[in-house]
């Protein structure tokens, strides 16, 4: 038995059957040169089964499983039911792409058993182009979706002849050397940043309205005023089923930074503009823009600012300027709200921010109370979330890792999350939403290409 | 809207993330002559996908859906997601049975959402002996198990030239000709019988205790004694995770005629046999076989006595003798058990069998109170269902249905169902079990295989 953080236990009393709390990844792997996707997807179903010795994180699970309350301690299993844990499938024909994301869409929305190690690995072999793929499920209360990734990225190797490949629950993976480096100035997903944010703020679970005044007296207005502001209600902040909907391309980094130093952004205004055209054509596709700017919260990590304090980690609430048309005018109205987030953050203490973080996402706690998200507004309509991945191509027993995208979590109220992680040099987004609330959520993937068109024709703003 | 009775509203409310309740089936098909397998699964594919005119009850779901009250009305979509509902997979190499059977353990421990129709059909291809398999995955509040395996079987014709196959949820059902039969002295599943009782009883969800005071006012002890009585505390009467494991095999039913002629044993009889041989043998390999005999609750139709009182349904109690080592006293003791069940059932007017059942039921109710489980004993150790089909071979387009197999509820302490149906001349057992608490539960198929070898040599007794 191992004591239970409020941090941890969080996520386990925030789930319900239409809110499950795990984090996912997809990721494809080219098969080396003269191996067939049959091969590939032996040698790694192989592989995983015979790493038997099982890091604890993934032999834990509550020591009462119950359904309200009383997660205080972890439990370990000795041994991994495989048979259960690790998955595998073949995609029916044609094989399309749209066939992998529809089956990680309708498993992404099934709860993970509370009696037994909360992750799965599914093994998925059947795609026209031949690449296998990986899909990755684990809790939030064991991971957040950043140690997630990086966790994913640790079993692979910058080598394409290294043959040490193993699964990512392999205690031996602590002691390898090549791991790839850990990216600096790395953004972490909210819900980590929930989490930090609450056990700061003296683990206020359950008395949220009390950690929303800690907050505010720390936070003047002259700092800051975005917190409490009122974001437009839309269709994103409706309560939600579990049925998922999972939509997921890849652009070459080098197009953004391209974008970024014609128009004077960093590669994270370039995402949210990306995202703030998208939803914008999004939205007006489904008649429900709303005249009022979108708002996003976006996880920042305080660590880039030469602090560091632990894993502080805070988030900034953005406008996306989804009210202006012009293309040109919402780059410009992103880039200067993004520059006063990110200045507020900078002009505050530690401790401050922490508590600007806490009265940011505070109403989230509320959020699977029934009938809360009808009438309470929010300060934000979607969680963005970029997380920096190596530069470096990775490779799996000399497979090529072609795409790792995050599957994120949907909530009460935000019944979508965009979650953008660039590896090997491609900016990889993964959009997770509610299915029947957010229909054709594919057609996001269209018009975010057609914002980033648009952006590499207008005038340069450096 | 349409009103929800409590019948159907039970199955809302005793539903946890540990203990979905919906029923399942799972069916193989042959592919006709000269089809391959991928020929009969996109057919399926096709002409599921354009049965758009769908029968109400399935595109019901509850008006609504939040977690602990208030299912008071059904609310009907207009259309149906086939995309989410209707779902396809090919299953890993070397496609044996028991990857099938994995495929369906994996997939039934998933809760359905409540916020569009409550069902999934899968259709699954990759058995290495070119079988297509159809699981299908309804919530016991829209359908119970016999209605659903009635439903499944409508869809089929007895004639091989008929092309008129279509999916259960095509409305234009109720209007074709050639269904098969339906059977008569249907048994039925113990949760339909509990429906009915509970509806008899003045709706007594939640008020048990009083339902259980008026049954035992209609039964005095001369007419049955066996209720009350208490079962012993076995490997199947614990809490439950939410993972399951399902084994299925069939049998010629005359295999099972036979011995019954010879020992003077009704099919059912013969079933309860080879179930009781089968657990005794598989609770040993688990050093749990309890001293005294398991205790098993099966649901019977009160129409074989010739009343038409509507859907009158109880369930009587039957000593297994699990704890008789010698087959030929074991069957012996079973014939006297049933016998003496089916006699008090028989000596009662209909509205005195129906409590009978909610006396035997009751304590069902509570059980999914958190630790409850551990300190009530029940009056039973598992249910186990029989439930005949017609007697003819069933085609779908001319692929012949070659195994029919019910997968049905593991409950708080009811970790293991087995429910058995007669179909085309086969009896196809469906064994559904808890996973981690009910470790290689496959094995209980070879050890119905030999108690039934057993059975055949033992001197007839008829």
């Amino acid at each position: 038995m191992q004591y239970m953080p409020v941090t941890e236990s969080m996520f386990l009393v925030a789930e319900t059957r239409d809110q499950p709390m795990h984090v996912g990844g997809l990721q494809l792997f080219i098969p080396r040169e003269g191996q067939t996707s049959d091969e590939l997807a032996e040698e790694m179903a192989a592989t995983f089964t015979s790493a038997t010795d099982i890091a604890p994180m993934f032999r834990k699970r509550p020591a009462t499983p119950a359904q309200l309350a009383g997660y205080t301690a972890w439990s370990f299993d000795d041994t991994v039911d495989f048979d259960y844990h690790l998955r595998r499938i073949i995609l029916p024909r044609p094989g399309a792409i749209r066939d992998l994301l529809r089956y990680v869409s309708l498993n992404h929305g099934a709860l993970l058993d509370r009696r037994r190690p909360m992750w799965e690995v599914h093994i998925i072999e059947g795609l026209a182009d031949g690449r296998v793929a990986l899909y990755t499920k684990v809790h939030h209360s064991v991971v957040d979706g950043v140690t997630a990734l990086r966790l994913l990225q640790r079993t692979l190797s910058t080598d394409p002849a290294d043959r040490a490949g193993t699964a990512f629950w392999d205690s031996r993976l602590k002691r390898r050397r090549s791991a790839p480096t850990e990216p600096k100035g790395l953004l972490s997903s909210l819900t980590s940043a929930a989490g930090q944010v609450l056990d700061v703020a003296d683990q206020v679970v359950g008395m949220a309205p009390a950690a929303a005044k800690i907050a505010v007296a720390g936070v003047t207005d002259s700092d800051y005023f975005a917190p409490m502001q009122q974001a437009p209600q839309t269709i994103l902040n409706v309560p939600i089923g579990s049925a998922r909907r999972f939509a997921a391309q890849d652009w070459p980094v080098e197009r953004l930074r391209a974008v970024g130093k014609a128009q004077g952004m960093t590669l994270n205004d370039v995402v949210v503009a990306m995202c703030s055209g998208a939803l914008r054509r999004y939205l007006a596709d489904n008649d429900a823009l709303p005249d009022e700017s979108l708002v996003a919260l976006m996880p920042v990590s305080l660590h880039a600012d030469g602090d560091s304090d632990g894993n502080a980690v805070t988030a900034i609430s953005v406008r996306m300027a989804t009210d202006v048309e012009s293309t040109a005018d919402r780059v410009t109205a992103i880039k200067a709200s993004t520059a006063a987030a990110k200045k507020a953050v900078r002009g505050l203490r530690p401790l401050q921010a922490l508590a600007l973080g806490a009265a940011t996402i505070w109403p989230l706690a509320f959020n699977t109370v029934p009938g809360f998200v009808q009438y309470t507004p929010t300060g934000f309509n979607l969680i963005i979330s970029n997380v920096p991945g190596p530069d470096d191509e990775l490779y799996w027993n000399g497979a090529r890792l072609d795409g790792c995208y995050p599957v994120s979590i949907p909530m009460e109220g935000l019944a979508m999350n965009i979650t953008v992680t660039t590896v090997g040099g491609k900016a990889n987004f993964g959009i997770i939403g509610a299915r029947a609330e957010l229909p054709r959520l594919q057609r996001i993937l269209d018009h975010l290409e057609t914002t980033l068109a648009e952006m590499e024709t207008i005038e340069p703003q450096a």
